[in-house]
């Protein structure tokens, strides 16, 4: 069984979600108990092993894995990793015990690489952060929830931020709430207070207000996938500050791990962006019955997600080096030097 | 007394609340039970007249009523001209009853007056739409609410959108949900509804993703005040609309009737932008008893509204025509001819 955190009730409950099968697993998936890229990630190699260790069809169970969600690239990806361990025990005579075995330690070592990764974002990350912002004491802005909730580690962009925390050169965190499922006002504030970082809620549509007033210095944002061109699909409001950050002269800065780059999507257009349920925005948000707030019979355009394109993305932090300008030829540089340069990434 | 429609309550359910004296309308205008910037002028020259008739100090009153709420010009604006005739009847030697008759008939016209300036901004916003996009079918998208809910009248930049609805030529409304009080969801959606427009609701989150896709014709929205430079103040949110309609060449169009217009208040940076309480973010929105969401003690920074500066707006439309490019000097002279050239405005 898989024992989850079940990020829907938080920041007011602390209750775990326990998983005996991949159908609930992908229950949990769909509606968001589990998220965050790398997290479904690591979610994916792990219900892959779960269908193995229980005997249930392993392929079948990986289509339904990988197919949950569509746009993270690193939900596909954990589950094509753990499955690939389970094809080659068998190929290589194992029974299938060893291989549902070798399914899940390919899951654990996923996990562990995933922690690893995020170490070295955040290193990344706050040294670029330092050469960009030379006299310290960093006013960033987020967007949705990239911290360790998301992660085997501290997360992605939450995690710069909390190194420049730890070393006191974070000066203001400023969450966006992040409409339709408040995962800023739930879930990054709920991590921010955790860490005793110095941070202020703010309604999405706020954003402009600070960056027109100059409190912003840079902002800092996770990745849902990264087309082989650089665009970024990240959570839905996204764009709109990559906008507003190029209008104000103010860094853009994407942090993800090189799995969430998907060289076979050539760009941006090409990334299949999820549409989500009217319902997250005609009734109140994060309750299980919501209430409704919109006339009855109320049409609701919800994507997830939104694409930012390159030309907006001030630098590309990976776990492996900054991308910056963020070019396609840079990018695949990047994800080669993280395939055969260590171990982590090796598929 | 003054019965005003309920605005919190909708669009589930249509209340009327009953205010006796002025602290009651002015609780009624702090809690948004009453909003909208022309709304608000006619509410409070009411709030004066019902103050005059019950025999309450005036002055005291006038005071009260135009420092509910600090940026909607027109509150101030319609406090002072019911006070105005109040003041001018006594001068005259009027008893103090005619007095209250006095200030109780100016609140009427200037309700007739609003409903009037309503249909003339209708149709110049029409005919400016016609103008920029010849081809008809317009896709708007709009922000928080502006319709016969704001407005003695059809309102400002709803009634535009409504006068394109009636010709046939309204394709699509996009309905900004507008956090954090829901303005679009609750109210925008509501009158869109009853008037049978074609409108889908989005989270503002969800604006950009429009913008890029290329859905969005022109956006627009009303004001709450409008300085001398064409800086407008409006609900919080309007200011990333215009960054977006200009990074994408979107018309951005402001409709609002020349009482907005506030000469006195040079520039944008000069506009006091009122700050609402941190709970509208931190709980459930709309809920009287609201539902936390976030972590306890959660900051939150709330404007109510934010400025854009007059190089983002395309155009100003009022009642007397349309400004376009806007400039101090052609918003002097609009409101110039307002005031001199028809009875409409004179102060």
């Amino acid at each position: 069984m898989i024992v989850l955190l079940d990020q829907r009730r938080l920041p007011t409950e602390e209750v775990e979600l326990v998983c005996t099968d991949v159908p609930a697993l992908i229950d949990a998936i769909r509606t968001l108990a589990v998220r965050g890229a790398p997290l479904l990630g690591v979610a994916g190699a792990y219900g892959l092993a779960l269908a193995a260790v229980r005997g249930f069809d392993v392929d079948e169970a990986a289509e339904m894995l990988a197919q949950a969600r569509p746009t993270a690239v690193n939900l596909a990806y954990g589950v094509r990793r753990a499955q690939t361990a389970y094809r080659s025990a068998l190929g290589a005579g194992e029974s299938f015990d060893e291989a549902a075995a070798a399914a899940l330690s390919e899951a654990r070592a996923l996990h562990r690489e995933d922690a690893e990764a995020s170490a070295g974002m955040a290193a990344h990350g706050l040294a670029l952060l330092q050469e960009l912002l030379p006299g310290g004491g960093f006013r960033v802005l987020t967007h949705c929830n990239t911290g360790a909730l998301v992660s085997g580690g501290q997360g992605t962009a939450l995690a710069v931020a909390g190194a420049a925390h730890k070393i006191g050169e974070l000066r203001r965190l400023w969450v966006d709430e992040t409409r339709p499922l408040l995962q800023g006002t739930r879930l990054t504030a709920y991590e921010a207070a955790r860490a005793g970082m110095p941070y202020t809620l703010l309604t999405d549509n706020a954003a402009g207000s600070l960056f027109s007033a100059g409190e912003v210095d840079a902002v800092l944002i996770g990745a849902d996938r990264i087309a082989a061109d650089g665009s970024v699909a990240n959570k839905v409001g996204s764009y709109p500050l990559a906008v507003l950050a190029r209008y104000h002269h103010v860094p853009f800065i994407v942090v993800a791990p090189t799995t969430t780059v998907d060289l076979a999507t050539a760009e941006g257009g090409a990334i299949e962006v999820e549409q989500r349920p009217a319902l997250e925005v005609t009734e109140f948000p994060g309750d299980v019955s919501g209430r409704p707030v919109a006339p009855l019979g109320a049409q609701a355009y919800n994507p997830a997600f939104d694409i930012t394109p390159p030309e907006l993305v001030t630098a590309i932090v990976t776990e492996n080096g900054v991308l910056s300008p963020v070019t396609e030829t840079g990018l695949a540089e990047l994800c080669a030097r993280s395939r055969s340069g260590n171990g982590m990434m090796s598929i």
